[in-house]
């Protein structure tokens, strides 16, 4: 124990933000999490497959290309317009899958329950999830179930990991978007953070948005089938949609501009966010991602994301600057520029 | 909404052992547990994969045979004699691919941390589990991190779940146990659930027991190597090791006899258990396993555990008898003879 902890003094600068203990901000999506991942999670874990700075690790296995990956859901509350943590936690494995390219085989499913919790919202939301996970040609096939006492938890938490097959032959990451890409949306955003927030009684703000919360494996490999050339994938969750092109941008060493009034944005997400002095930009979603394709697919991307029910309000929303530092410009209807930046933490916690 | 609750109330009988939502027994390991799994959460996620009724299933990958796990770690404390949260993460999940026979290739981690919990104790539980990770020649290779506030967690949860390749021929699982096989332990049982407790102060209870928590794989690689034809693993985790026999005597529909005298015990988990009003045979571990094996392998089989530092105490525990329904039946040093029971829910929770 004494070695790790010399270990720990000499790599981890502490504390991490001025924080020498976890606050929600390091679970946020912004910048205190990059923080807590970068200075800690990453130099205990140090391997290749880390540093691919990926949705999802692809791995080979016995010579078969497989991606890999993890997520915790945490989301509160349990149920919300569009989904429930069962979708959620289906969903968002299925999408860290699908930002590889890869088709989804099987996941697994680790539940902490708290003591107290009602079975037929349990059952409800298993039924949610198996749902999900079976309409994308995937199976749950293995699974752990704990309990612990009232108050050590939340409800339940639902952990997922998912398997899936890289059947193509691109490298789909950061690493390969080059200048000149174009820069595209699959839909409008926010709608997933602003359902959550409106699910949130005590806040006292009533919207009729539901999530956007949806698996995106199939429209993936609609456009790969299709011969588009991708060269990274990005689903848009904690953070929104600045954040994800800001970490791909800071990953890639690329610069970008991103036009503000191509991003689509509803209405009522529009509204929302202007009651709650949220910026659309940064509101979580689970049904959305950023594509990086080379200029000369871009149209013929747009038109197959269209075609497709989770695309139809696809957008060309900007373009691959140049080798930088990582720097994202949103450039505005008047011609002004303002540069992006990670926030600390999140508007909202615990929206996955 | 309301089609899953229709299919809940057709598909699961509720209560659960008399319970409308989860009390800690749901999580023990016992009888409790096992109705839970088999009322509620099997049927949500039926499917082929999960019928295979053992710690990880065994998939084909584009045409590679993996072993795919995943467990929900909640022990308490987090640190613990010989041990804590981030070995024990490594060494279950490792463990679980282990009982097919697999070679661990890939783990994910996602964190659970709750507000507040020091980044310094994070640091040594991600290093411990780390170390244990490359020790079986793995790597973890994606991950995930989530906050929740003060009081909706307890300091850190992990999730780990491994992908491992299985390279033997061996179909290992219940459905492979035959009447006449072996029954072994790898090593003298006890020792996790005794150390818990003695690192849980305020059982006013102390000990120089260490956990017994480790890696098998590379054991079992051994013995695979050796060409040991292995029916069935399982490793006594929650439950101890009368679970593990009875689960697998009514999955395998087999009636087993165990032999009490030749359960190894270590004299101060016997004397804890005594003092404590425990019998050890249903006493938590985390680097022990159970062996099925043809009859005139059991010798063989010995030999090379006990040429091994896990395996040290290996013993023969009992055979198998015949087709039943499952009976697990314990004879004692003066011929008697008494049948073993799930119990309802554990001695001790949250264990791992």
């Amino acid at each position: 124990m004494s070695q790790s902890d010399k270990t720990f003094s000499a790599a981890c600068p502490l504390p991490i933000g001025q924080y020498p203990h976890a606050v929600m901000a390091h679970g946020g999506g912004g910048r205190l999490m990059q923080q807590l991942l970068e200075l800690l999670v990453r130099p205990a874990l140090d391997n290749p497959w880390l540093e691919q700075r990926h949705d999802s690790a692809v791995l080979d296995c016995g010579g078969t290309r497989l991606a890999f990956t993890t997520d915790a859901y945490v989301v509160k509350p349990l149920q919300f317009p569009g989904g429930d943590i069962g979708k959620l936690a289906a969903c968002g494995t299925l999408n860290d899958l699908a930002m590889s390219g890869a088709k989804p085989l099987f996941l697994s499913a680790a539940l902490v329950i708290e003591e107290g919790f009602p079975f037929d919202t349990l059952r409800t939301v298993l039924d949610s999830l198996n749902a999900a996970v079976k309409a994308a040609g995937a199976a749950v096939v293995t699974g752990d179930t704990k309990v612990v006492e009232n108050g050590k938890g939340d409800g339940l938490y639902i952990t997922t990991s998912g398997i899936g097959l890289v059947e193509h032959g691109l490298s789909i990451g950061p690493a390969a978007i080059r200048p000149g890409d174009a820069v595209l949306v699959s839909g409008d955003i926010g709608r997933h953070g602003v359902a959550i927030l409106s699910a949130r009684e005590s806040l006292g703000f009533a919207t009729t948005v539901e999530s956007d919360c949806a698996d995106l494996s199939g429209l993936v490999g609609e456009l790969i089938a299709a011969g588009i050339e991708i060269r990274c994938l990005r689903d848009l969750t904690r953070g929104g949609l600045a954040s994800a092109v800001l970490e791909l941008a800071r990953d890639a060493k690329l610069d970008m501009e991103l036009i503000e009034g191509a991003v689509p944005v509803c209405e009522e997400v529009r509204a929302a966010c202007e009651i709650l002095g949220y910026d659309p930009l940064y509101v979580a979603n689970e049904g959305r991602m950023v594509l990086f394709v080379p200029q000369e697919q871009a149209e013929a991307t747009l038109g197959l994301l269209r075609g497709h029910p989770l695309g139809r309000d696809a957008a060309r929303i900007g373009s691959v600057i140049q080798a930088g530092a990582g720097r994202v410009s949103l450039r505005n209807a008047y011609g002004g520029q303002r540069i992006l930046d990670l926030l600390s933490g999140e508007q909202l916690p615990r929206i996955c």
